[in-house]
């Protein structure tokens, strides 16, 4: 035996613990009685008992699990059916689900890159992406946050003769919105692809919750692939990517975090399914959260907070450290209200902040209620 | 608009075509009659009222989803409890729950390696331990497959202090066993710590289906983390990495497949406890897949198919060729019997072969009725 090979463990959490960064998780109860302004449930549709009645007949349909990868025994007629739908509402002509978004963006940044191509990323993207990006062998270009002026010049100057352009539609952090016009113009001067993670887009912008990419008139192109999750406004788990069918078809022949990975649960699909239905349905959601986002927000700001001004349902709120941060968020709490506390390593620039995220369902009460309890425990 | 971006994926796609390599998704229906020897499900739990009831009870209790990642809102009790009582069934301190064993292996390599490591791994673990070593920045050593004598070699031989040995317990493609006891030493004479994925073992090898590192008399070590999935004997989805209470501590704070994903959809970890509470209570479900999985074997073998001695529930039965293969196993099914079919590049050896498990519920008369299917059907 041999005590002593996670030794270096200690000193790592020491650290952390000197810089303030220590993370614990939090398990909550089914009713803590809590205002959520953590989670991404952006429609309000997780508990929705339309999504998770269908989730609960579903896993006593075709059972708890998928029981092997999609290519094996993983795919079910529910997991066909949500990806047609999805393609359909998003606008494109094919879509491919995942068990994680994580994992949709590490399929569609690998499988579509390779040696012989090169990555032109935003420096604020998400973790899977970055992820993404490492496995993908690729050459990565790293650009400044919002910059398609420098994503043009790094297309215009790469080795290989392929091209990615890869972003966050919406970053998931701050909230704002990325230059897609911008960034599809360079592409389509450089010969170059777009892969745009629309995890924080779907339901909440663009024509009736259709996404980001969907807003910049760019569904469907030929050289457009979008990712995104199952797991925000559509109040389940899973990921999609969506695109033309031959990348839809590329990903089932080589993503390997397609190919080697259980098909999502069958209660999963079936709760998405159910979602985006309601969200076809009932348009007026998406332009709710919208609402609620700027509210909350213009109402932060008069306090004067530095809150960003939300380009869709996350509305970030700056704090002066780290300690600050988690003290700023567990006084909230203790207030009754839940609201994220983002920190080094979960951010992009080092700076520490409240996460607050809007829902279509919240009212006017519970909008008035949050901006009192993060505005008096504000630190100074 | 730029139409040809992708147009090297046809030139792909034609080659794999070339090569017999082609595939196609299937989605099957809630019951398409077939006797399933494909699937993961080994303890022919996924199905069982118990557990599907207990993902419908808890979609409806919690919502379909976890809402945000483990960190902020993703947590519930229930996460919490299927971590302890996993990690008390396998003899660990302490366990922590992903959204799929892929995630969770990534985690356990990248959070554990670094650029200050060495990995030493054989040539056939999973790939997703394949890209946690890709995305780990360590030097990684690959050594033939199942030669502890070579892993040893590689550890004594390394230029860094840390190190760990990466394996799978039972192998996915062929399902034989690592030669664990003999890599612990190895791990123990040079001070490197043991990873070992027991997604196949789980439920199946040790005492009541602990696994294979309990059966090896390995569990709860303070040099051993093991990943196991969720998806396969617990018959839902997820995965979970088991160890030393500070290694699961560091990677709640550093693993990034853990920190930038959705928790684990709520009625996926009901089923997957209420799967664990049933195998304590049912213990001889473990044995009787082992048993089936000989009894498949011996009869193949008998019938002078080139089928392995299993070691776990997976049985590879060799084919001449991808395309014989993919006809052998599209016979099968034409039969009623469904089989997996392995080919490059989900094989580690590019020898295209059946693949077959075993499960705890398959009578003898299912198990005869598949032995002749796939005698009847084998290429000459
Ligand atoms: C921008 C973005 N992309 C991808 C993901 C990953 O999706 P999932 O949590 O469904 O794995 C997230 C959040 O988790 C995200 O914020
Ligand atoms: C050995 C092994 N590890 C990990 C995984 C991944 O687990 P999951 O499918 O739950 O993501 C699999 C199979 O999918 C596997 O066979």
């Amino acid at each position: 035996m041999n005590d002593s090979v996670f030794d270096w463990l200690d000193a790592h959490a020491e650290d952390r613990r000197k810089a303030g960064l220590t993370r614990r998780l939090n398990p909550r109860r089914p009713d803590d009685g809590l205002l959520d302004l953590a989670g991404n449930d952006y429609l309000g549709l997780t508990r929705d008992k339309r999504v998770s009645g269908a989730a609960a007949a579903a896993a006593l349909r075709w059972g708890a699990g998928a029981t092997g990868s999609r290519l094996v025994t993983g795919s079910t007629e529910l997991h066909a059916e949500l990806e047609y739908e999805l393609a359909r509402f998003c606008g494109f002509p094919a879509a491919l689900v995942f068990s994680s978004g994580f994992a949709a963006n590490l399929a569609a940044v690998t499988a579509l890159s390779g040696k012989a191509c090169s990555i032109v990323t935003d420096s604020g993207i998400h973790a899977s992406l970055i992820d993404g990006c490492r496995l993908s062998r690729a050459e990565v270009a790293v650009v400044g946050h919002n910059d398609p002026a420098a994503a043009e010049r790094a297309l215009a100057t790469r080795r290989t003769e392929r091209a990615v352009v890869v972003t966050d539609t919406v970053f998931s952090v701050d909230g704002d919105l990325a230059p897609l016009p911008q960034l599809m113009a360079a592409c389509r001067s450089h010969n170059a692809a777009l892969i745009a993670d629309d995890a924080h887009g779907l339901g909440v912008l663009g024509d009736g919750g259709r996404g980001a990419v969907h807003a910049a008139g760019l569904a469907g192109s030929p050289d457009v692939v979008v990712t995104v999750t199952l797991s925000k406004s559509l109040g389940a788990q899973g990921g999609a990517v969506l695109g033309p069918r031959r990348v839809i078809r590329h990903l089932v022949e080589n993503a390997r975090s397609f190919i080697f990975d259980t098909g999502l649960a069958p209660a999963s699909a079936a709760a998405a399914l159910s979602a985006l239905n309601i969200l076809k349905d009932e348009p007026e959601r998406a332009q709710r959260v919208r609402d609620v986002a700027g509210e909350l927000s213009t109402r932060l700001r008069a306090a004067r907070l530095h809150a960003c001004e939300p380009d869709a349902a996350v509305i970030s709120v700056r704090a002066p450290s780290p300690e600050a941060a988690v003290q700023w968020a567990e006084d909230c709490r203790a207030a009754g209200v839940w609201v994220g506390c983002f920190r080094p390593p979960s951010v992009p620039d080092n700076i520490s902040r409240l996460r607050l995220t809007a829902r279509a369902d919240l009212s006017e009460e519970d909008i008035s209620r949050a901006v009192k309890v993060i505005t008096e425990t504000a630190p100074r």
